[in-house]
């Protein structure tokens, strides 16, 4: 596997609600890694690949399981023979005195990994969920992009009084914000907004636009795709996984949506006059 | 407990150099919250109070968990008998069809919460990892922090790629970088920067700066107590969690660190000329 921190992808820049000719730009790269201790996994984190063996071993100093650089006896990648897509993303690391390992206390971020057959098959493929893709062809209009972070800005009391809080927010068809919520986890700001629609009975979104007030990473078009979310648009960067995913399941993603500008990262049939 | 999105701080704002009074300013509070199902202990998420009953919903949705509202028969805060100040983080779901509940696939961001006897103790405990407080009395001038956002935005070449990477830098008393590591996720930078400097033989980092691009959760300030750095500052902001836990383990916390200014949060003793 390589380990650049970017990747290319096609994209369209948008400028005051007309789109430009495809062209390559850099995202940076997300992709999951099975963190291992004595074979048995323990985490999987979503990272940029590269300086595994540095994660590794920060997670394992800042949970409190080594303390010493002669604590690690040996960080491997594990090479997985069925899939090449995942190779590198599975790493084991055996200890010098891996008896005193509290395995309960470690799976503190974690995601068991109890039916892990194949090297690193079952854990990593769960996090991909099984959300059916999109089949709805709802499209909207670039221009109401632009007007989306101005409608946020002025929903986001606690932003504005501490600027240490993400924010999401749902938007119909036309516009109209239905409802925001903040949360100093970019994840918990969708969750909340997403339980808030289930509970209100607006399910399923799917002529709806979720905007978030940061970065796109792969959950959080995960998390839009469980509502059936067609649009997902943010005020930062998407990772690679998150246009991945996206694209793979009809979802359409822009980033950097600010002033009259936007770029479109999947889903580029979705933004048409209507 | 209050459910207020943020919460008053009493900070010091350094300019060129030059502590100001003490006042008080708003953080973004930021506490644990424990997520039960059917009485099971599945997740532990750092969310800012309110909103809870949407988050859990959204959890549960986007967890593939409930699809329509119907599905969940009852949300409940746990009352805590023994310490008010864990009130309202527990929280349990009863659904209406408990029996479908794969509470293997469901604990994927979990902390296992096996040893959970009171209403949330052992499992919102546990994400306080047992670190001891900091006894150095390492200090560091004002002025030396107003140099660290251009020496870390030199090192950050992917960040200028893509503007989709966190950064983490380690400086030592003198101001200098002696590195920096970039991820999606901001505490993988973190885990990179300290399995570095692990591996490297550079612990304790007890004479230490640790900085980050972006804003500084309760898990960054701990992650650098059990590397034992003794000053943790970033260009946005703390959250309530963080300076508690800097104050509580004697480490200095500055943030919003952008051209002659920061703001001190905790450990205002340890910004001093030497």
């Amino acid at each position: 596997m390589g380990a650049r921190p970017t990747r290319s992808a096609k994209i369209r820049t948008v400028r005051r609600g007309r789109p430009g000719a495809a062209r390559a730009d850099r995202v940076a790269v997300e992709e999951p890694l099975e963190i291992r201790v004595e074979g048995k996994g323990v985490a999987v984190v979503m990272r940029t690949p590269g300086h595994d063996d540095d994660l590794v071993s920060g997670f394992l100093l800042t949970e409190g399981v080594v303390r010493d650089p002669g604590d690690i006896f040996e960080i491997t990648h594990c090479r997985s023979s069925d899939d090449r897509s995942r190779e590198g993303n599975v790493i084991d690391v055996l200890l010098r005195k891996p008896e005193g390992v509290k395995f309960d206390a470690l799976t503190r971020h974690v995601f068991s990994a109890t039916s892990c057959g194949l090297c690193g098959k079952a854990s990593i493929e769960a996090v991909h969920m099984a959300f059916k893709p999109l089949r709805s062809r709802f499209r909207v209009s670039p221009r109401l992009l632009h007007t989306l972070p101005e409608a946020l800005a002025k929903s986001q009391a606690a932003f504005r009084e501490t600027g240490g809080l993400h924010a999401a927010a749902l938007f119909d068809a036309d516009g109209n914000l239905l409802s925001a919520r903040e949360d100093v986890g970019r994840h918990n700001a969708v969750d909340k907004l997403l339980g808030h629609a289930l509970r209100s009975g607006w399910l399923p979104l799917d002529r709806h636009i979720l905007f978030v007030s940061g970065r796109t990473s792969f959950e959080i078009v995960q998390k839009a795709l469980a509502a059936r979310v067609p649009v997902v648009a943010g005020i930062s960067a998407p990772s690679s996984l998150a246009v991945e995913f996206a694209r793979a399941n009809k979802q359409a993603l822009a980033g950097f949506v600010r002033g009259d500008r936007f770029n479109i990262y999947a889903g580029a049939s979705r933004f048409a006059a209507r």
